[in-house]
């Protein structure tokens, strides 16, 4: 892979810079669900959604036209110590299923009329065993960040983000436990399905690994450098990047957002362009969301990864638009409006 | 309307004549599961849907090209008591808002590639006030179910089912009051937004029409004839319809399931081709769904009724399909199976 020059503190100062909600979108979606022929309120979380895309879109209507499901492929050093159900090779033999169509997000992008791409990071080039330091070296992770900002392109109207990588809950787990503190056995869980033993292995891997970094564990993206994975920290800059870009972005499971939550470490503003999709059945992310203060969309126990819970949220925010762009207005429509004292009061 | 003729007794002879689940099919989409490129359950409740969707269509693999949403249409008696922030003329606006394209099930019809049908009942005649007896007769009532029936159609994959009714969710709190019993407070909320002093009238008369039906309510047909409404039984036949047709069914909000539990009260295998797609805020749903042992698809506080929450659930039914029917399997993709002892043992 070839990578432009970056380093953490270039990403540091990115995040210093992010832009706030664009009111003024926001105001006038607001204004507009007022009108729609339905009881004020009656359409939910759907109606939060609308609001939310004009918000950070920073335009109204808010459109999904052109979604893009964006998966990160990478290995962990930490996969040798049995961390996993699956061996290593599986990174790279899933990422070839997905370049042949194989995989559910595949499918699911077809479905929802999805531009799907798969980043691989150097697969042949795992990231050091945390254990024994740190996973990455700042340059490294910088350019990790810094590919992953390349999935966020002009006129992306949303950005869903995905992984792939054997060992990548235990690194997802290590930088929970490195941000938010804890011990192993509170961030850790079954992943891809290990066994007792196997689940023993990983909080013993996550315990060792921030003992080993202790002392380096200064900052939240230190933390993504010592504890993390090269394909964890393309999330966290393809995060950054649609910041900047305007671009709203959905969240997949665990590791995903233990990616995203470096940045919210950083500044609690930092995730409010990003919805969470789905709450997995891996337990931490239970634990994770409520500190993120998120409400995750959809409930299914999912724990498959590659971005396939964001994908599948998809169809909920195109819905939200549909609803808020295409329906009629009270006026429109002729339809007589409320006789209670929630009657919508501008005309 | 035109309607074929019919009585309660029919009905009641159509239920006890229900077909039962497809083992057969069930049984090769659960076979298929295991060969996916995913950690078995990694798919969570979209591996469910899929098997839960080859069982009730009776053929594997399921399809989903042609989903129907079926919008029912009824005018309520009941209206006149003011238990409704909106006048009865509200339900012919909003079936004009529909035919136009205005409404919000619309939008998510056109979004989902579904074929929306909106089906009016009389509504220049509505049901009787079921405080002073009986809402409707047992011609009218068995008429309104065949006329649901009718929504069923051969090629149709999936029956989408929604209600429109100034008035129903005072029925369908009845309905539920009359078949499972307790006081109208337990069942009744504020549907399109009443205030307190509506909120007190719907619960009066549920009461009151409990009181005025005690005698009748003998059966659960009988309860749906007192207590109900056309639409309302419009959707309990295409509910009945689909059974029998092979095509699994997605409830809607609460309106709806008071519908459908008519159903599960008579017989609780019921419902066992029906999905309910989402949580409503009327608080009733919640009770009904733990009565009909029904765990919603979404919880987004939707309380639109029109057949939304079941609309916004079918792309999670067509991510389900597509998922199941399009992914690679190991052996096709080459992928390296588990190490643990949840290896798949068929090949």
């Amino acid at each position: 892979m070839t990578k432009p020059a970056a380093s953490l503190d270039e990403m540091r100062a990115l995040l210093r810079d992010m832009p706030g909600p664009d009111l003024d979108a926001g105001t006038a979606a607001t204004l507009r669900q007022r009108h729609l022929t339905k009881p004020l309120g009656a359409l939910g979380r759907l109606e939060d959604l609308a609001i939310w895309l004009a918000t950070w879109q920073a335009r109204h209507p808010p459109e999904l036209r052109r979604p893009r499901i964006a998966v990160f492929a990478g290995n962990h050093g930490i996969a040798a110590r049995g961390v996993s159900a699956y061996p290593a090779a599986v990174t790279a033999q899933m990422v070839q299923n997905f370049l042949n169509g194989g995989g559910a997000v595949n499918q699911l992008a077809q479905q929802f009329d999805a531009d799907l791409r798969v980043y691989e990071l150097d697969l042949d080039n795992p990231t050091a065993d945390f254990t024994e330091g740190p996973a990455m070296s700042d340059a490294g992770c910088a350019h990790a960040m810094a590919y992953g900002m390349m999935a966020v392109e002009a006129g992306i109207d949303v950005l869903c983000l995905g992984e792939m990588g054997i060992g990548n809950s235990t690194a997802g787990a290590a930088l929970c436990a490195g941000l938010f503190g804890g011990p192993g056995v509170d961030w850790v869980g079954p992943g891809t399905g290990v066994d007792a033993a196997g689940l023993a292995r990983k909080i013993a891997a996550v315990d060792a690994g921030i003992a080993a970094n202790a002392a380096r564990l200064t900052d939240p993206f230190e933390v993504l450098r010592c504890l993390g994975g090269f394909e964890l920290a393309a999330i966290t800059g393809a995060i950054l990047a649609a910041r900047r870009a305007r671009t709203p972005v959905v969240l997949d499971g665990y590791a995903c957002c233990a990616a995203a939550a470096v940045l919210f470490k950083a500044d609690p503003r930092a995730l409010d362009h990003c919805v969470v999709s789905h709450r997995s059945a891996e337990p931490g992310h239970t634990r994770l969301l409520d500190i993120l203060g998120q409400k995750p969309l959809l409930d299914f126990g999912l724990r498959l990864g590659e971005g396939s819970g964001a994908a599948l949220a998809l169809p909920i925010l195109q819905a939200a638009a549909a609803c808020h762009n295409g329906m009629a207005t009270f006026g429109d429509a002729g339809v007589s409006t409320a006789t209670a004292d929630d009657t919508p009061s501008i005309h």
